[in-house]
């Protein structure tokens, strides 16, 4: 089996990593019209003056086999800022290898590096393969919360 | 009715912000010891070379009569970074004055004004006073979606 390497992403991975959002975007069936991503956007939150995010890249013989997108919240309570998991995707083609695996295990590395209190991240209630492999890693759901959102347009 | 007056934390509101934080934690029925917070903590978080989050107040009469904690986050489907906030309260002996609508202006103030694709935060299900206040704002629920956490320690 090819071995697994986790990289931080460059300027020239942008045009692959939105391919991939927008294959995770159909398989988490976004709304159509939903996705108003463009190379442009992402390269300025990646590595423009005011990046909000940053992106893990999954490469499997060369090829890119998945990304995580995160960026850090804060939690008042533990008074710490957290690692926010915005995005995970492995190409369907290529689970059961463990690259998601090895995807959150540079996650968290980078978060206890950071000092972040805790990771979180949003998970579509019917998505039970990724629910089965959150909960195998210890998370919880947090399911006396629901997240409210006002759009701006 | 006195006045409400909306401006951004200063290092000398950090004490009452963080009373404020455990008036919250209590209505909240935070578990005991889930609040690891204290002054130095906050002080680095808002204002330190790593600052992680960004605090309103508002002001009645002079006193502090509420906060707001916020930062960004962001969206892959928009491309942009979005408004999250982490923690709104007010008094309880200082409701139905407005305060909470203020607060809520500034910060769509704030996030339009940076661009923001939209405004997100959790709500406790129990709380029923906060759900109908953000439902009266235009804000939906996200309930096919469950947050996930894993604490670090």
């Amino acid at each position: 089996m090819a071995e697994v390497k986790i990289r931080h992403a460059v300027p020239a991975d942008v045009p692959e990593i939105v391919s991939l959002i927008r294959a995770l975007a159909e398989y988490e069936k976004a709304a159509p019209g939903a996705l108003s991503l463009t190379e442009e956007l992402l390269r300025d939150s990646l590595f423009g003056p005011h990046a909000a995010v940053e992106a893990l890249i999954a490469e499997c013989s060369g090829q890119m086999a998945g990304y995580a997108l995160f960026f850090h919240n804060f939690s008042s309570w533990r008074g710490k800022r957290g690692l926010f998991l915005e995005d995970i995707f492995v190409r369907p083609e290529l689970r059961g290898r463990g690259i998601g695996k090895a995807l959150f295990a540079e996650l968290l590395r980078i978060a206890r590096e950071r000092g972040c209190s805790r990771m979180e991240w949003l998970v579509l209630d019917w998505n039970q393969t990724a629910i089965d492999f959150y909960r195998s890693l210890g998370a919880e759901p947090l399911n006396e919360w629901t997240t409210f959102r006002l759009n701006l347009g």
